[in-house]
């Protein structure tokens, strides 16, 4: 039900019942600082803490206000009092799977709430979790907010990889991708390559790379894919629960266990210590491969100020394309060279981190040009239709 | 969680891929038609119909834009497909009650849902159900919406009078009327005068007085109330249910059932047939005491196009103050002679109905100087506080 | 260069640099309050004193703040140093004329400037001035509101009627009124009585009914509205001015010589110490001919506050159609009986008198469909084209 | 008269009467594509023609709609038509001067019309015109813009400096500017030298260097800064006009006639056909110093769309800040090596230009905190005070 038209809007227009008129926007619940709070909360008594430090803006002579100046953050814990409960669901063959909280992979840190992962710890021998787009962003993301919060340590990482988009970053136009086409995966196996180099020697992780199976990779595709992960001396396996369920994956899960007895590296990108700006610059250029990093006066200013406000000790949260090492979504493969600009930057006090955008993206996702709703409808005997 | 901010917007500002800028603004949710339509529908293919017809806008040459031509209709109803079976609760000592649909008594018709009222007719010995604000709107809008659209044919009115309401018709300041005044009290009983000969000439039913004893009430007070009811011949009880529980109402409920098996004239304000015009006209001057309705040339230009394109046998809803027969929220007692203004039609396609919106009211209400916010919190152990 | 769409809008966007978000409304200069108190200023000086009484904006706590408190009334009057000096022009026949000044003969009183209008004393034997719209409108507003607060005593007036005008009173159509129609004259004559009366009764001052002669007036319609006028024992004067230049009017300016010369009842329609809720009703039934005034509790309220707030001995200046004794603008003819609204009420507080807004109107006009500058040019030679 | 709370704002509010809302903003006068049209157009003809061209919006399809579309260009020229007209004014010593549009120095190109210059060329043996901010905007656009566009060809260049400002270059606070530095100034005259190699090697002019004599200059800096201009056998000369009038640029005036006698080679600073991304590169390296251009995936199409719509032969506008070689206003001196982000392009297809933003500037500038209305006012015998 989300509206591209309540991105951006001047409100409490009509007079001055209806408060002061100011430019304001809504974001969708993924986007919000609130989400990425909960799935960093460790309890309801820290949710209730965080909340109390989001920054809701700032006075005339910018100093911040907080939501627990407006006193808001204990009726905002109230509201959230049972969702930070965690789900318990089931696979299609009754697996029990834990879902809870969905903070955006660009905006926010793109990864399922702490509260469920350390229930998921206690309650089974492994716990997977997913986290967010490419391993450039979702993994990093892992690693550098929630593990480093939370004192979480993996102990091993699945790259998940397909043939077709490997072969898109090859080159090949999106909607040939299904061809067989064994010069184009070649090409682009690079952008994979990186993945896997950023894991093992950035992140200091043992990884397996798990081939997504699809009913048009070719024989020959997988088998070139394959020998390139082995080049590498990296464990590879081609998965098919699409098509086959559980029994489709248990090669990959047998590896995943093999991988979780090796001894690891374990550590993050960047220091605590070191200045908001390096800590972008050494993301920027060790996992994305950049040149380096730039941004306007207004927007160096910010970071500066940020610093020396006492907000220097925060990981950084970048929100960039997931389509693309670099800013840019056009730039396939494994670009390197290339500058990072930042955009904007937002603090993020509850869920301390400062979120650094590079390049344009939307906090509120773009929509079909069909809406959903000229499909969905009742039928006679009162069920729900056209949802899928 | 209103905002009163957002009564009054305009929207889609940012730059075309947010859409066509335009003004706008929210309703609460019992202030919106979609809520009258919910609680008119007799059932879920009916409500789907209704939503179909809703009137959303206007093209650039006057003609209605509908639910159903933005494809909307289906979806909708699928948002309401389980909301729209009754809900069953129990009171305090466990009688069943149901509570289902909640349509704002000034812009729409202020009473449940049709269905809910329906199935406790199956239930039930005897429904009681609860019309909205004074018996000038709540009962004359249950009568001549929802009783003329379903063919529900009450058998007895129950008019719920306090003696410091009364008081207060009877010109006593608010924060006076705790004090005993039987002057002041013999003075605003007019008020309730009129309602009971509204009741039973207007609308052509039984009724029964019961007054809601209040622990300021004095027994001279009482009696002298008592007195003015049978001076009239008709039935009053002291209701003592907010004291006693359900046993302080059981004389209110035999006087009922003595009333319900009386012969009635039931009949609604005004006929289908009328123009709007002077069903609204009816409405002000037998049922307010008005002298006459009057209109700027605009609305009566608009209620002559409404008559004109076809929905000219739809009743009427008016929106009016609650606290005065008339549109002047300080003119206390039984005001006659006065004008009723009509300043905005609205019509309510899907619901089947035309809002008059007579005197100023608003569709957000007000809220309160210190937000609830700062009370509502979760206390160390997990429970909500401050709700009350 | 007026754009409707610059009538209603949300400024001050964009972020804190560019202020205060607020919404506002640009109006035409002749609407103005500035242009208002242009027109009755006496001198430089009052004009600077004038400005910096207007009323900007309220505090929070409903105080008034004014121009001066702003500080901005000096350079206001700084801007208009050079205007508030008459303009004298020719016309076609080389007599002299002082235009100066325009405010909005709806939303203002409708009058050029005082200033003007007293150089034109000390100039000339005769000075005729124009007030505005019909007799309801414009001479009332010139002797309540312009007279009187200069002290300018008229010694006659001028009505001027069209035939066309009163066959449109007498109920034909717009497209119809250059065919001759001796009926709807006859008919439509009441309305040019009752100014004659207003004139004559209320106003307490001798006139002469200036017939502006029309290429299709016929004969006998000419002869039908003479006699009409002689009945009532007032002079009428056919001028034909249009076609025939000074000549056409001479008969006219000899009567007007005449009629000056004649003793006077001037008065007021109403007296300074009278409450602005009698004022506005003395105007509505003495000169409109309307059985009562009435008013939304909330427009009630403010002009009670006016009242209490020591503006009580301003003139109303009313702001209603021109085409209607009513505010509504199809009532034609001589309309009585009828009910006057104040929709709105707005303190001029430099200018000296209290708007009522009573039915529909609007301080931008509308614009038409077809822009002008579609056909404004410039030609090769550099001439402007297209202007008439 | 400007306001800030113009620059961004929700227009067309208040229902469908006022047209369809959008999102707008008000610039000032220097700042619209008109004035640069204004100052860029040959005749009343040609500006008419230009005006016509202007690209006002865009099509849901993306093709751009013109003000001869909408027919307002012959409407907009006749506004103009006497403005076209350059204005001859004198210098307090009786010189005649025209001074004649005024198009922004940074969003337009910053020097007054091509029709007064060409007059002037007709009246006069010499023609000094003056060119905006500084040599590397002002003089560039002087070149590549307005001779480009004219076949003007200067015969020498005029480069004013003060020691204040050069000792601000040298790293001293604004505060302290007016104390003798010799350091400082030698260390900010980096910044001159290359202002004069830019003049020189760039754009092949001969130059002088005017040293626009202050009252805190000292003999000692006087000293070092001539002897730093001899020492690139660059003419120099104290210029003392402010002290003692058009005697104390006499020796100026003499050198510059001394420089136009000399032959030159006079050249822009890029071809017509380089494509736009290698004009702004040629501006950015060769004049500026940077290393490179940058800019986002959104602005890079921007570039690449306006080249293939054919506008690629257009000469490009650099807005910046006019307080840096570089887009930080920071970086004083002689910066190297640094990036230039184009953050914004606009189309002038009226003026034939392609503005370029780089880092960031405002279309309408900034106020002072206390209103100059505070001040400006007239007195007793109508003099207007407080301008100056």
């Amino acid at each position: 039900m989300n509206d591209r038209a309540l991105r951006d809007l001047a409100i409490a227009l009509g007079g001055p019942g209806n408060g002061f008129p100011r430019q304001d926007g809504f974001d969708i619940v993924v986007a919000s600082e609130v989400m990425a709070i909960f799935c960093l909360a460790e309890s309801l008594s820290d949710l209730r803490e965080r909340l109390s430090r989001i920054v809701v803006g700032y006075t005339r002579t910018q100093k911040p206000v907080l939501a627990s100046q407006l006193m808001a953050h204990g009726a905002m814990a109230a509201l959230l009092k049972d969702a930070i409960k965690p789900n318990l669901v089931q696979t299609l063959e009754n697996n029990p799977a834990l879902i809870h909280g969905g903070p955006f992979a660009n905006i926010a840190h793109g990864c399922n709430s702490l509260i469920a992962t350390k229930a998921a710890l206690k309650l089974a021998d492994y716990v997977v979790t997913e986290a967010g787009f490419g391993a450039d962003l979702g993994a990093e993301k892992f690693i550098d907010i929630k593990c480093r919060k939370s004192g979480l340590r993996p102990d091993a990482v699945v790259i998940v990889a397909t043939i077709r988009a490997l072969k898109f970053h090859g080159g090949v136009d999106v909607k040939e991708v299904t061809k067989e086409n064994l010069a184009a995966l070649a090409k682009g196996v690079v952008n994979l390559e990186r993945h896997i180099r950023n894991v093992q020697s950035v992140y200091g992780l043992p990884c397996v790379v798990a081939i997504n199976h699809r009913t048009h990779d070719t024989a020959a595709e997988l088998e070139l894919l394959v020998k390139r992960c082995e080049a590498l001396g990296t464990p590879v396996v081609v998965a098919r629960h699409w098509a086959e369920g559980g029994k489709g994956a248990a090669d990959l899960a047998h590896q995943v266990v093999t991988m979780c007895e090796r001894p690891n590296d374990f550590r993050y990108v960047y220091d605590d210590n070191a200045p908001l700006w390096e800590k972008m610059r050494t993301i920027a250029t060790d996992v994305y491969g950049a040149a380096d990093i730039t941004a306007d006066a207004k927007v160096r200013r910010q970071i500066r100020e940020l610093q020396e406000s006492g907000y220097g000790h925060f990981p950084i949260c970048v929100a960039k394309t997931q389509y693309s090492f670099s800013t840019d979504a056009a730039l396939r493969g494994a670009p390197s060279g290339h500058m990072v600009t930042i955009r904007e930057v937002r603090l993020a006090a509850g869920a301390e981190f400062i979120v650094m955008v590079c390049g344009d993206i939307m906090t509120m996702p773009g929509l079909p040009k069909v809406p959903s709703s000229h499909v969905i409808d009742v039928s006679a005997d009162g069920q729900i239709v056209g949802l899928f």
